[in-house]
């Protein structure tokens, strides 16, 4: 059918349903973004810890104390090496250790606040050190790391070497537990994995690189996505935090909803797309 | 139908629908709020001026510049007025001009720094005074004229006396234009009105007084609404707000829906409600 177009209350009520259904119930054709405004400043601080026990609960403490926080990120200990041997932030070398990244936003004042509370916060929780940003070249300096993760990963990559990179998302209580259980998980299954996360939203991602053309590899990483994903749903988290469900996750999102509610998603989509042309065989399947 | 009740990716998608559903999609049984982490303080601004088209370019700057604003609240002259003859403010006597109501949070520094540039803004187009609250009682005291605006109103009523109050909401830039002309309009009937809003959304509400005994007040106050409304939708806004839609902005929707829109939305409300039990006659009707 053909989808409407107007401003307004039509449109708005049914935003979520058609962002969330990956293509499968229209195409978006058009749209009016809302803007927000920039902030005037914006800050970054480098925080490094023991371990992901420490690491995540300051995290979460600094949510939730309220301060404007603009980007809040993890990335394990692995991840850190794996940027180290990259080289791509050179002549910088990172401590080895699960480390926050966050980005500040707000005025000269706000920051300076800010910046002393999450110091104060982090400190509390055994951070190994605290750098922050005192200008743009600084700033761009410490996120280098966070930015070049995926391509340092990427660069490890040997012949016919893939990668997954998957995520789930869990209760800010539970997130700790999770990466820890996944990580060592993956150690078990003797898989070159690494985790790194958008901590402030209970969501995070694993980064298994395997070699395609060994099915024991294959299977093993395949399998560890699986245990992640039943881990997350048993915590109440969900199977994808922002990568969706797709092809990949379809078998996930059985097992998280009941079934009753991926009746109710069959029939919405049935309803809208009466011939399911819409990037078919995604989500749900008649 | 049953709706299915699962946390997580099913239901989220449909949160806005249902919200949005005025009840017209089913009943909502259980319900996970999400918490927000609450100001360590708040304070409250109270800024009057010569005009409305002082006071609504004066709130657009202040969203403008991104300073966090908890309520920003607009009240006529005639609003104002009526709130010192309903007396429950009292010994307090507001000036009788269209009157900004600020609410903010925040640490003391961001509020000691969100108050001064409030107080720039607000100077610089013409305000007539900035107070300020110093601590909880000063801040209940400056905001009991917004608390008290609508009880100060139902006072005035005699026997017979109905109030229609009644909200629409255009962009920003429009906000002035829409409050002016529906003020002129309803003057120009006759009637008792007064505006308030809720200016940081471009959202306000025409309180319009009179005597349901006489059918031409009613009719007067009915064209009233009808002309704000088509006047909202001519300036790309909505004909509702907040209040919604329910029985009394049903003509309203389809003026400012397409047939397609409405056509949408009656087949979602037949596929999840296929024998239209749910808060009949509201919003959209077979």
């Amino acid at each position: 059918m053909n989808v409407p177009r107007d401003q307004g209350l039509g449109l708005e009520q049914v935003n979520g349903l058609f962002v969330g259904s990956e293509g499968t119930l229209g195409i978006v054709t058009e749209a009016t973004p809302k803007l927000a405004v920039l902030p005037k400043r914006y800050s970054v601080a480098v925080v490094p810890f023991p371990t992901i026990h420490n690491a995540v609960p300051a995290a979460t403490a600094v949510i939730r104390t309220g301060v404007p926080v603009a980007a809040l990120e993890l990335m394990d200990e692995t991840q850190m090496r794996i940027v180290n041997e990259g080289g791509m932030t050179r002549p910088r070398v990172w401590p080895e250790k699960p480390t926050l990244f966050f980005k500040f936003g707000g005025s000269n004042a706000t920051l300076a606040e800010t910046i002393g509370r999450v110091r104060q916060i982090t400190e509390a929780r055994r951070a190994e050190g605290f750098e922050f940003a005192r200008d743009d070249r600084e700033q761009a300096l410490l996120w280098s790391a966070r930015k070049e993760s995926l391509y340092s990963l990427l660069a490890l990559r040997k012949d016919g070497g893939k990668m997954l990179n998957t995520d789930v998302a869990v209760p800010l209580s539970k997130l700790a537990d999770i990466i820890v259980a996944s990580k060592k998980d993956a150690a078990a299954l003797g898989l070159n994995a690494c985790v790194k996360g958008h901590v402030g939203d209970g969501n995070f991602h694993e980064n298994i690189t395997y070699d395609a053309s060994k099915p024991d590899e294959v299977e093993k990483a395949q399998a560890a996505v699986e245990r992640m994903v039943q881990r997350a749903i048993d915590m109440e988290g969900t199977c994808t935090g922002e990568h969706g469900i797709g092809f990949g996750k379809k078998k996930a999102l059985q097992l998280e909803l009941r079934d009753e509610t991926i009746s109710f998603m069959k029939l919405l989509k049935g309803t809208i797309d009466p011939h399911w042309i819409m990037n078919p065989g995604k989500v749900v399947v008649r």
